[in-house]
């Protein structure tokens, strides 16, 4: 049975699902920062997912990653596993801009997280609701 | 023409080819760090390969990190592409441990590289080579 990591529980917002992950944003307006996390139980690894989970997952996030690269102007697109603090698998997709709070560091570790407000959150939903669009075979079933 | 971006060429040490990616070791002892460069010039994202690469990208990439990860009892594998300061397309495999220099955090941007002594290196290669055998369809070739 999935479900969330705590952590992840209460640092995100959930987006909605694709094929293999649920999709989260980051709750930090720092950054465009998005994170999926396949819906199996208990796995750490990328390399514990089957090879056609691996793949999928890789799909998922570049249909992720070049929409958001493109429709935010991205100077770079940052793509990781890490989960050396919280164990579920997740895998994030961060838009990272030249001058942006960390550049051209990692995000991780860098600075304490900022909560987007009622507005900026609805602002930045709309955006990756335009991004993002729920397209059918590989699209992102939102669920706000 | 496929050529190493010259930052990517004096940091690390080339180990030798997968059937996509040139196959590094980052000639810093703090971390057990490898680096894979598809050997296709001028790209920058992990979403500009071709679906097939992406997905052999990814399949090289496990293959590193889950013979890493049992041969070194890592605790947790890193796996990016972040690609903020060398634009060359390129991916990172780390195997982290509790309480290494930069635990739990990134490797990236904490601390200076620390070169291998000859020795280190003698006996480093001699470990991933056990780790990371030439077994034909998917291993590594290895050039040292």
């Amino acid at each position: 049975m999935f479900s969330l990591h705590p952590r992840l529980e209460a640092d995100t917002i959930v987006l909605g699902d694709f094929p293999l992950c649920r999709c989260l944003l980051m709750n930090d307006a720092q950054y465009p920062w998005l994170i999926l996390v396949p819906r199996h139980a208990d796995l750490r690894e990328v390399h514990e997912l089957t090879e056609a989970d691996q793949a999928q997952l890789l799909r998922e996030s570049s249909w992720v990653s070049k929409r958001l690269c493109a429709q935010l102007d991205a100077t770079k697109m940052n793509v990781a596993n890490l989960g050396n603090v919280v164990a579920q698998l997740h895998w994030h997709i961060i838009a990272r801009f030249e001058g942006d709070p960390a550049w051209p560091g990692p995000v991780w570790g860098k600075l304490p997280a900022v909560p987007y407000t009622d507005e900026e959150l609805m602002e930045t939903l709309h955006i990756l609701k335009a991004a993002l669009p729920s397209d059918g075979a590989v699209g992102l079933n939102w669920a706000v």
